[in-house]
């Protein structure tokens, strides 16, 4: 069973009534139930947390870690990012939700700004899906509508995704790479736009259906780690 | 015209006598001396000079940087490092040479280990042209052959590069991949694999050819930063 | 100095007089007309002529290839399909525009069906950029808007563009792929979605830019065909 | 249950006895036997059964279909290979083995002449796995080392593959790039290089494992077809 580990940095929904009245317990929660319905073996772990959550054994037994952050990136210590980044090399899966665009952990495997456009409008955001033959938008029609959503607009600064899955349109006028894969060493990455903390998108049907189809296709590589360094030839160097 | 700054650690040339009489002013100037001849506005930058050569103004008059490094990567400054970072994402070009496949703003950029497999064995070298439509092979035929390197072999931990150029066949059993671009922000990225200390590479004119076009290719855009940040709706929010 | 030819299957404006209006001498003469004061050498070349204009003098004498067509797919003759495509593979840069989504030429090029979603509505298009690197949007701001084009909405069933260099928006809620680069054999091909013929798209200074733009990057490539069939042994088989 | 059903060309078993003594039944009896052990309900075809052995019935009921030509290319019927494209498109999983690589097919969907340089000199092969997080190579080692097979060198004249996951160095001294994939509408292509008629390469248990995962991640989509065609606003298009 894959084992997800859900982080949050979970500070909204202290600080704010319209989040709190959304997610009661928490975003981390929300997600965390509907992946234990899909049938996943799921946990949570959060900034307050000691080591935020994510000590050695729990990253040892996630396979998939999901992540939400926004308002406190900068809290997130540098030792637990190295740790988590090391986690994908080695073949942990990521998937890096909405404002997780700036957490540490995203920009250090994306190595650029990922900055972008953004309004809180509550306006209409229409993902398409680009890539018929990709598992993450199994089951999914030919878009998804969310009625209201922040508005994340190109230019997106990320490196060309692997894969570019979903695409949204905004209703004041741009459009944003909305569902992309990339792939670091061993891991599989996949970011996912939705998840405005005052909107109710994690409730939505079709986003915990992309959620969930991404665990399962990020699940952790069996394979060994390669092997680097110095080399032996594998044929004779004599003409 | 195109303005180019060769970087170099410049060490190797400085503790062994093989390496002085190949390079006997260093590696940087043998590069810039062939750059210059091509018709490119040179300068070159190193290691052991006040903010290793790499001032506000240098940067600034920088279209296309070359970095080479290998023994002492550690001894770059992060906050040069992270200067030229800015500068990439801003534009300017950037090609990074052999064992600098391990330098701080390599691995930056990329977002991974960069890690390889490597062995010192004076072995033939072949890299294959994969791309035939590219700019940086024109005028080179299908493949250049390098009678002694050393040996880089898969797995490159690297991102999956935008275009796969060049693909080396080494004597010993292994390939790599050896010209590879990437995109990130406004700049451009190649990174060439030839080039160890002990052979006279830079000498070979295939490999001149290669990174005088590299240089050409990677010119600094012209484009604008793009705008990040809030944005007001350019279409009426109202239905 | 570039050599392009315009092909135009040139139907509507001898059919309907709001496209003769706006395309007096028809949409190739437009398009050759801004390419020649962007400095290229320009041929026009229409289905009715003998060999549909694309004699093998003609296509020897062309660097780069535009193509518009919509009503007369069917009436390319497959010889001269055959022609073009060989070119191409051979290295001839490739332009197809709008409605050439559909020719025979693009979807052997493609080895897909092409299809699309599309309306007349005369709705507002804004082509956003997605690739800042690239060169075929040098001098283009972060947006192109056009007010009044047919909508062509995803999915666009064509393989993973090399480069996904514009993302259209459109009014009634649809995105495209706007703005694709191809590589095949030693040919270079963009497809670019503007340009419905009852509207005066190809008089917008932008898409006139990128077009230009298009024509540079696309330019044939001077490397020699690769050698392909039975080839010998470069190193010893021996052990 | 996946359902497989195995294409073989079947000439040169009936022509050549050391064919027939590797292969007895044909190669397809071969790899329809490693993949029924797989957990598969595996069908085969070949090339002298009425309609090729790919009747309607039978691509209704193949979720993947393997293909296996050399001699005969040509004579295999465009219609039976428009029938394959179209399944393909509609989501139908294809894996092209060796010198299908000419196969009418594989060209249409590629869109290139599909070409490379060969020699048959019964000389070491060695896979490298480019791509760790690919699930057609788990269970696979750092590489696969196939002791005879047949030459195939770069330039391979393909598009430009949406993942690469294994290169081949080749004795003789050429690479090439020979587990490759592809999307093509709903459907999804693995291209994998080994299987010279005249070598035991289908026998060998890396190249089983390989055929054996590709057939599990080329499994035809569930999705429906997208609609294509005229399509009404989904927003107003009022302002």
């Amino acid at each position: 069973m894959v084992k997800v580990t859900v982080w949050n940095e979970n500070r909204h929904e202290q600080k704010n009534p319209v989040v709190k009245s959304i997610y009661p317990n928490g975003i981390h929660t929300t997600i965390a139930s509907f992946l234990e319905e899909a049938g996943y073996d799921t946990l949570t772990a959060t900034l307050e947390q000691p080591e935020h959550g994510l000590t050695y054994e729990v990253l040892e037994n996630t396979d998939v870690l999901i992540w939400w952050g926004h308002l406190a990136h900068n809290e997130v210590e540098d030792e637990i990012v190295q740790k988590v980044y090391e986690k994908v090399l080695q073949g942990m899966g990521l998937i890096v939700l909405h404002s997780g665009h700036f957490s540490k952990i995203f920009k250090k495997l994306m190595g650029t700004s990922c900055d972008l456009k953004w309004r809180e409008a509550a306006e209409t955001e229409r993902l398409w899906v680009l890539d018929p033959t990709h598992p993450i938008v199994e089951g999914i029609g030919e878009y998804i509508e969310i009625d209201q959503e922040e508005m994340y607009g190109e230019h997106f600064d990320i490196p060309t995704p692997d894969e570019l899955v979903l695409v949204s349109w905004f209703k004041g006028g741009e459009v944003f790479r909305s569902g992309c894969t990339f792939k670091r060493g061993n891991g599989k990455i996949f970011y996912f736009r939705p998840g405005h903390e005052t909107y109710p998108t994690y409730h939505q049907k079709e986003v915990q259906k992309i959620i969930t189809n991404a665990v399962s296709w990020a699940n952790r590589s069996k394979r060994n780690y390669p092997s680097y360094g110095h080399h032996e030839p594998i044929e004779s160097l004599k003409d």
